[in-house]
């Protein structure tokens, strides 16, 4: 049984969902219910490409139970299509399916089952066409292309040194590059490496499926849904349906779930539509399977030069980084776009030059993932500096020192400081996994890694509300969606810190974005570190409203005043503010309000038009056992850490830690999502390897590190990618240390080390 | 047909809410479903008055199907009893019944059908006491007394002149009591009159039933419910259930008609209870009929002693108004104050003394009903009124218009200045009808009335909040529910007033108290003169942040700016701001909030502790033809008048106006609860006799004044309210007119006007 080593923090107090999760009251998309509301299927492509020549759906119109079919044919003023930048995956296919899964027609019946017969009385002619199963295939000469025709799309502007091209050449859709410092400072190296990496693909897996129930009355359309960014979500929905934003009412319940695939539009056109034509509502609710045809993560191959001193001294750093975007783009742009930026790591360079390119593929599309780009950037980048330290017989841990940053230092010209002593969190890590006593043992290594993502997202604003009711109680309103991360924890535990009151007065208001406050959001860690300065600016704004309240009604200064409980204290006399605000509102009262507000100082010297809000940095160090007669590693020890500046609730935030660290290992060693000829071979929950309870490291410690450098409330970042990011290259790093072999590709299988050690082909 | 004369005013936009109304996808309380939702029913008292002996549901616990039972036995931690300010409602029937249809149990199954056959399986075994049918039969000597031991309540504190007593005799729940001016002015008076008036009970008669769903899911208690008021309701439910209020969060979608019935707890604690129990969402939907077993307007007997100089001048007026209460006190205390206060009507006294008592009877409760008190205190004054003018000999009109209060002269002193021109309306009315230009005819007669009635609530602070999207939309977020006013057109037309923008781009967001600005409730016409204010403010507020977001952008002033609808301009210069936004917030913009409060200034020196916001007038005149070998009566014509101050949207006052006039027209004719020893003998709709199409007026105009001196937005006043409250005394002073008989009782039934006509006993 694995170690589970506690965090070593003070107690904190559980989750504020823990007991409507358990005891099964909490409330999903998936309970809703609403009257006469209709089931959706779908019917999806079997081909990894094909022209569609006809998409024949009047027998299955005919069936009785059936109240809504959805094909091309009633596509008319729906846009061509949608996604973050460039607008290619349509609604329902209509030219061409571009991967195994691609949905081609959807129906509304009275249930599920019903639904399905339809679909089956659905005629589908294709004109099959070559698939373009991977990244090679898809840049290959005379490739065959997936849009014969250039969907739109934009470019956002971007600040000093940073770019993007549409299109750039046939089958990528966007190419992000990044450049700083002189060229020529390659000739000063003596010694220059170039090395390549394979990502593997993982799913998301988020336990809630990906789910819409959506109520089209007339004109009004309102939809619950499982979605991270309700706002942003509404914005390209009213640019999908051609209606405006007011029209459209999103609701988030409770989500099981995202790691950066509920974004954007999933399974809302679809809902939207069919109820829209049924005239009822409709409850379109995926299969576990389905969604591994619907988003995932992105592979990716990264090459990386690297051009440093014979002492070790990091010069240069050009790299590529080629991402598997599948069939539809999705966010892969703003992933491209982070995992290029990402690639020079916590080190100091004199020059920097970086690309990334999204490459079109008939396999399910990929988007934004937990680490968003970083996880791709960091196993090349922690793999290649491991590779380099041993060439240059160097220790990896002391490479990485002579290289860090410094507390502060900014991470490129214009950007903000890297705002982690990497060192120290290093340090850290070594020491618990005891690094440098560790006595050599055959087969048995150690390896260290470290990450960096800017977290927060770009330009991003907040705002929150807090009110406080006559009762004492109190109401945070804000768009940051509960998908399990802990935030309705952490936020109103800000309230409660704010205004000293029991953190069971504060509830956490639903969302709707017809009254919550505007938010970019729910991603990027932001919760705490963005939404939570707008959180707490809400509560000190509240806090104040209430003291010149007393203050007004007490002839007194409002600085007199101190809030103690749901009293005022003023020297040693203590007034309850309940029969204050009666005397003033009469026997119904009143509630008081604040509002809060952030977002970071635009700087334009910054590549990408703002500077980051913190930088999420990560650390992991991984012990190993090797056996060479099967290649299977087994995982000794693993230590994980973030540091989340200041920990507003530890019990939270070594989940988090925990849960990213987990996900990590999982991509090391276990989760591959593996596509032959671009239909997917392991596209369901028995076949997809997701680590178990029993594979878990024999020892695993997650250390929460509070630095105290965050701008969120009391000095905190935000948390949940940090710990992930580095973890596969610290075990890569750890099977060289133990059995000599450098392993490239992930995840790190039993073949895979087998083969590496005695040379078989894979 | 009767003649629907068109208002005279300018065309105006229709309702915002009509289509959803008109095609049927408009949202009530009664279309949610929840995922396993069961259907309460409940067991009602036989008995007008009993002790309960037993309540036995054992039986009813074993039917299939069922999964709550409530009785007085599962009223552990639930507070005696419920009510505005004396709280002697139980839940459900504890010690005793005090009406028929008082609750005893409530089951919830999985149908309705299932609660019904359960509820015929439980025992009550009740020892009958003897009814207390009416106000006489409550007041006698050794009359019966309904509660053994006094409830609790409490008085709220009362400005100069006024106050109040609980309890001041047996079965009186409260007396109010109000005197200003020196008594010794009566030996002054030439003539002192005393008379006694008989005013009828309404049923509200409101099309949506009384539902409530509820769903507690652990400590957590979610409702939606058709109420008026959501937030007064929450803080009843915490204080009822022993919770705090942040646990209850209460949803309050259409409402279809309140008229004063839907406040305070009526479905609720019994729904919320028995989805504790069940551990499932429950829905309570009563009966049409069951309405009337549930809240009424409240009949009356009011006396009026009134010393006049002998040319007419007012002096003094002495009145006791006995109201009956019904079985339990609900808002009696609330509208004793307003009938109380409201007898001096909009005339010049030098001494004035009001009394009001709420007399307690074994029949359905009465509360709040349009008018608030008026109805029954204008029905006395101004039969009254006309009774003195004909005994002295002098024109009713002229008597009128010799004592009318001028424009801005307070009420009573401390009070607030009467806003409305009394005989600028009259004239018209007058004018409209021919009363000065008529000829006799025989059985034809003309008669007028006049009211006044404090609008807008006591003490009423209303919060509103605006925002405003990247894309221009507008979202208007505030407590006011649309109970079918008009609150929805009214008020997002404010907002469109304010910002420019078409009305369309204003969306009304719906109530939900753990999100929605604080607000007293929907009543007293407070829509558009309080929530208006609010409205209004929060709409300026965001438009000047919207403005100084722009000049900060511009580098300008926010004074140089104009907003144009989505734009602002600056000189010739036309700049959007979508883009501006997105240049500043990135491509997911941002949306912009303001806030708006309102709460007149409370006056100590006011009777109620606050100056009324406004004065909701009323003018109302009617011809008649009375048939005298039948007593029928044929109103020729009804004009009806209110003064809205300023209409924000014309056809929502004249339907407001129109269906007010409707209401009292019912009064005045058809509509009468009539009980028998405590028996409701008309509960049905069949029964009870709504006016029909047919018996319209032969003839009815409508006039919306827009005197221009409300204190609201562009100097709007309340509405729905004026025009209903002199209906009946304008025809009863009519049907004096036309056949010299006067009858004191309403509603004016063939019955009674032949009986008067030709003296047999009725």
């Amino acid at each position: 049984m694995a170690d589970l080593a506690p965090a070593g923090h003070s107690a904190a107090p559980p989750r504020v969902d823990a007991p409507a999760k358990v005891t099964g009251t909490a409330r999903y998309t998936a309970d809703v219910r609403l009257p006469g509301m209709l089931y959706a299927k779908v019917l999806r492509s079997k081909h990894a490409h094909a022209r569609l020549i006809s998409v024949d759906a009047s027998r299955a119109r005919t069936v009785p139970g059936v109240h809504a079919v959805l094909t091309r044919d009633e596509l008319d003023g729906i846009a061509p299509g949608y996604g973050y930048f460039v607008k290619d995956q349509p609604v329902v296919a209509r030219d061409k399916v571009r991967y195994v899964g691609d949905v081609i027609a959807a129906v509304a019946a009275v249930d599920e089952a019903t639904a399905l017969r339809a679909l089956e009385l659905i005629d589908v002619a294709y004109e099959p066409l070559p698939a373009v199963p991977d990244i090679d295939a898809a840049l290959a000469d005379g490739a065959p292309v997936l849009f014969d025709k250039a969907p739109p799309g934009i470019v956002p502007p971007y600040g000093t040194g940073a770019s993007a091209l549409l299109r750039p050449r046939p089958n990528v859709c966007y190419e992000f590059r990044y450049e700083t410092g002189p060229d020529d400072v390659w000739a000063e190296c003596d010694h220059v490496f170039t090395d390549s990496f394979a990502f593997s693909r993982m799913n998301h897996f988020h336990l809630e499926p990906f789910v819409t129930v959506a109520d089209v009355r007339g004109e009004q359309i309102e939809i619950w849904t499982s979605t991270q960014n309700p706002f942003p979500l509404r914005k390209e929905l009213a640019r999908v349906l051609g209606t405006a934003e007011s029209k459209i009412r999103v609701n988030v319940p409770f989500v099981g779930g995202g790691f950066g695939a509920k974004n954007n539009c999933k399974t809302e056109p679809i809902a939207i539509l069919l109820s829209k034509i049924a005239g009822r509502p409709v409850r379109y609710c995926l299969t576990t399977e389905e969604g591994f045809l619907t988003m995932t993560q992105h592979s990716a191959i990264v090459t990386v030069k690297t051009g440093v001193l014979a002492d070790g001294t990091f010069v240069a750093r050009e790299s590529k980084v080629l991402l598997d975007a599948g069939a539809y783009s999705d966010g892969s742009p703003l992933v491209a776009e982070k995992a290029g930026y990402r690639m020079p790591g916590p080190y100091r360079w004199r020059h920097i030059k970086s690309s990334c390119e999204c490459v079109m593929t008939t396999t399910t599309p990929a988007g934004p993932f937990r680490g968003f780009g970083a996880p791709q950037a960091t196993w090349a980048s922690e793999s290649q500096v491991d590779m380099i330290a041993r060439r240059l017989l160097m220790d990896p841990y002391e490479l990485r020192v002579k290289n860090f940053k410094a507390l502060g230092e900014p991470f490129v010209p214009g950007e903000s400081g890297i705002d982690s002593d990497m060192r120290e969190g290093l340090d850290l890590v070594a020491a618990e996994l005891g690094y440098h006593s560790r006595e050599r043992m055959p087969n048995r290594g150690m390896g260290l890694a470290v990450s960096l993502k800017d977290g927060g997202g770009v330009n991003k604003p907040a705002t929150a509300r807090v009110k406080i009711a006559t009762s004492g109680d109190v109401y945070l309103s804000c768009g940051t969606v509960e998908i399990g991360q802990g935030a309705h924890t952490a936020l109103t535990q800000v309230v409660a810190d704010v205004l000293g009151c029991p953190r069971e007065k504060v509830v956490y208001a639903p969302i709707n974005t017809d009254i919550t406050p505007f938010d970019q959001g729910t991603n990027a860690s932001s919760g705490v570190a963005v939404m939570g300065q707008a959180v707490q600016r809400a509560a000190e704004d509240v806090k104040a409203k209430v003291l010149e309240f007393a203050a007004s009604r007490l002839d007194c200064k409002a600085a007199d005043l101190t809030l103690e409980g749901w009293a005022v204290l003023r020297g040693e006399e203590m007034t309850p503010l309940t029969g204050l605000i009666h005397g003033s509102f009469g026997g119904t009262g009143f509630e008081f309000t604040g509002e809060g507000f952030y977002k970071i100082a635009t700087s334009h010297e910054a590549p990408l038009e703002a500077q980051c809000v913190f930088w999420e940095n990560g650390w992991a160090g991984a012990e190993v056992e090797v056996d060479p007669d099967t290649g299977k590693i087994t995982v000794l020890q693993l230590v994980a850490s973030g540091d989340v500046g200041k920990a507003i609730n530890t019990l939270t935030c070594r989940g988090q830690d925990e849960g990213a660290a987990m996900m990590g290992y999982a991509q090391a060693l276990f989760e591959e999502m593996r596509f032959s000829d671009g239909v997917l071979l392991n596209g369901e929950a028995l076949d997809y390897r997701v680590p178990l309870a029993e594979d878990l490291p024999r020892r695993f410690v997650s250390i929460t590190q509070e630095q105290g450098h965050g701008p969120g409330p009391f000095g905190a970042k935000g948390a949940g990618e940090g710990a992930m990011v580095p973890v596969a290259a610290a075990i890569a790093n750890a099977v060289h240390d133990a059995v000599g072999v450098r392993i490239t590709q992930l995840p790190l299988t039993p073949e895979r080390v087998f083969t590496a050690l005695h040379g078989f082909e894979e």
